[in-house]
């Protein structure tokens, strides 16, 4: 029916679909929704704790049988120096007074953790089907424990040269991560968000450079899409806006709005949020200090700086220091259930498939 | 046999492809063998006088009587000010300076034509199937004139608003040109390149925003992005950076070696050869004065200044100072006959969408 069964094959799966791990955004109810439809849930942990990870993935085994993702930051933690934190602080200064909040007591702690030990350990301990990364991969002797459990091993390129050291580097399959993306860029061995290449460019240059699957990731929010990254070579598709559109989305009611309202020219990729670039819907602090502020601290700690001012604004119904991350394609989402909207995508993309070849 | 036959009906062609026309590089040689071979060819007209419209016009009716189409901006020419000529050239000086030119002589006179009433007799002499404008539509008066003609008229519309203004300001078909292609984009109603959309999300939402048929450009470089573009919803494509491998093509060997190394990786948006956005091959003059530089002049005069620093330049082997267009996927590019490019990427998206389809 699909026409390639190797991203099936390879994770165990009945439809080529993979829900973006979405930090914040998605835990166990979206995980369960979309594996027990045949996708591939995936739950995101850079912002969980190890307990609440054994928790969370105790519900989905307890809910499915199916394979499920874990996903994991392994980014490089660099420590804002004096002088950037100073300097971030400054440029946000304006922003504290007008809300009344004193600089001095802002946080400055990272909420995003790198992949560790103790995760390593974890997974160990739960053993899912799949496990994805974001930022390149972990040292080689953390992947070597992770690929030992036999979970199929995932990361993203948003080119050509991070396609082929993922390949190089023990990947069993390849996320081709398209400028359209929303959330964070996956961007590891390039510093360039300017050269970046949409979905509709990369994936095939992606496909001719390795022999893994290819999953195409970006701009893809409904079947012309899945059906599209088919014809461009890929195995399968990561889809994360359109499922921030379900009741399992744990988003604010505030960023459901704006993600309702989005159309295709109302997101940027920005790094005021975090330090490293991601994409979201426009607001107020993108706007005015973005959207890539040579002020932003290194990832994880900018958005540190940031959360009183959300507090404050969402307080008083804006999302005007909020990340409301967000792909291109926000405007083709639909408030359904995330099982449905699995399903619904798969049929859709086969009905398009069939369509065109005159079927 | 193609699954959407809207546009190869409006504009009375056989293959679903439109040669993009390109100012600058390529005239009647490659109009004459894409619409033999099926396609629609293109003659950019934007830096030609009528003279010379004339004469290349005659040559594509003695060789073919097929369809082609004739290419014309319409942006409103705006003069910069002698304080953002001064900026310019104070920008530009330390290269002056480098090449041993004299800033004083700098010319600033625009290369590229905005169309006019005596384009729109040209138009009404030669009067070719389809007329395409780039930066929106003329005048209502002009537009009448073409539309008298019988011609189709095609536009590129960026977001979803330029295709609504589009459609109803007399398009016949909706160029939806993704963040991927070469050249100038053709933005008209934004300003705002960074919230620019990839091919992937722009489609769909053009295509569901208009009634218009809709022609993908951005990325699409083989029979893989012809078969996605279907799958998106869809007419018909334009192609412009795989025929500037062509034989036909006249860009300079230097140009032609540049896009041979191009990787994905490669290119970005700049300013800084003309005063609009346009996408190329990253170079000097972009790395250190761009990609999007506050002080080039207003369209279309910014390259003026750097006339003079290419042609030094490019003497001395280096493409520096050189506007090296090209789309984000120049590597898919294949040195080949105009018309076999024509037909071949027919073929293979043919073939594709069979595949697709499991046939």
């Amino acid at each position: 029916m699909w026409p390639n069964h190797r991203l099936l094959d390879l994770l165990q799966i009945d439809l080529p679909i993979i829900q973006a791990p979405m930090a914040g955004a998605n835990g166990s109810a979206m995980v369960i929704a979309v594996s027990e439809a045949g996708g591939l849930g995936s739950l995101p942990c850079a912002m969980l704790d190890e307990d609440k990870m054994r928790a969370e993935t105790g519900v989905i085994r307890q809910q499915t049988d199916r394979p499920f993702n874990m996903n994991f930051f392994c980014h490089t933690a660099v420590a804002p120096t004096d002088e950037q934190q100073a300097a971030w602080t400054a440029r946000l200064a304006p922003f504290y007074a007008e809300y009344g909040i004193d600089p001095s007591a802002v946080a400055s702690a990272p909420v995003r953790r790198a992949f560790d030990d103790g995760m390593c350990a974890l997974v160990e301990e739960v053993r899912p089907k799949v496990v994805s990364f974001h930022f390149g991969l972990p040292s080689g002797a953390l992947l070597a424990r992770v690929k030992k459990t036999g979970a199929r091993v995932l990361s993203s390129a948003t080119t050509v040269v991070d396609a082929r050291w993922l390949e190089e580097n023990g990947c069993d399959a390849i996320i081709a991560q398209g400028y359209e993306a929303g959330g964070h860029r996956g961007m590891f061995l390039t510093r360039d968000v300017t050269a970046q290449a949409g979905t509709m460019a990369l994936l095939p240059q992606v496909a001719d450079a390795v022999k893994l699957p290819v999953i195409a990731a970006g701009g893809i929010a409904d079947g012309r899409g899945i059906a599209a990254a088919f014809a461009l070579g890929a195995a399968g598709v990561q889809i994360g806006t359109a499922y921030l559109f379900t009741p399992q989305s744990l988003i604010t009611d505030l960023h459901r709005a704006a993600l309702r309202a989005a159309t295709d020219d109302k997101t940027v990729i920005t790094n005021v949020f975090s330090g490293k670039p991601a994409r979201g819907l426009i607001n107020r602090v993108i706007r005015d200090v973005g959207p890539m502020s040579e002020d932003a601290p290194p990832f994880p700690t900018a958005g540190a700086a940031l959360a009183p001012l959300k507090a404050k604004a969402e307080i008083s119904g804006t999302g005007d220091f909020t990340s409301l991350w967000s792909g291109q394609a926000a405007a083709l989402g639909r408030d359904i259930d995330a099982g449905d909207l699995t399903r619904n995508l798969a049929s859709e993309a086969s009905q398009r498939l069939r369509l065109l070849a005159g079927l």
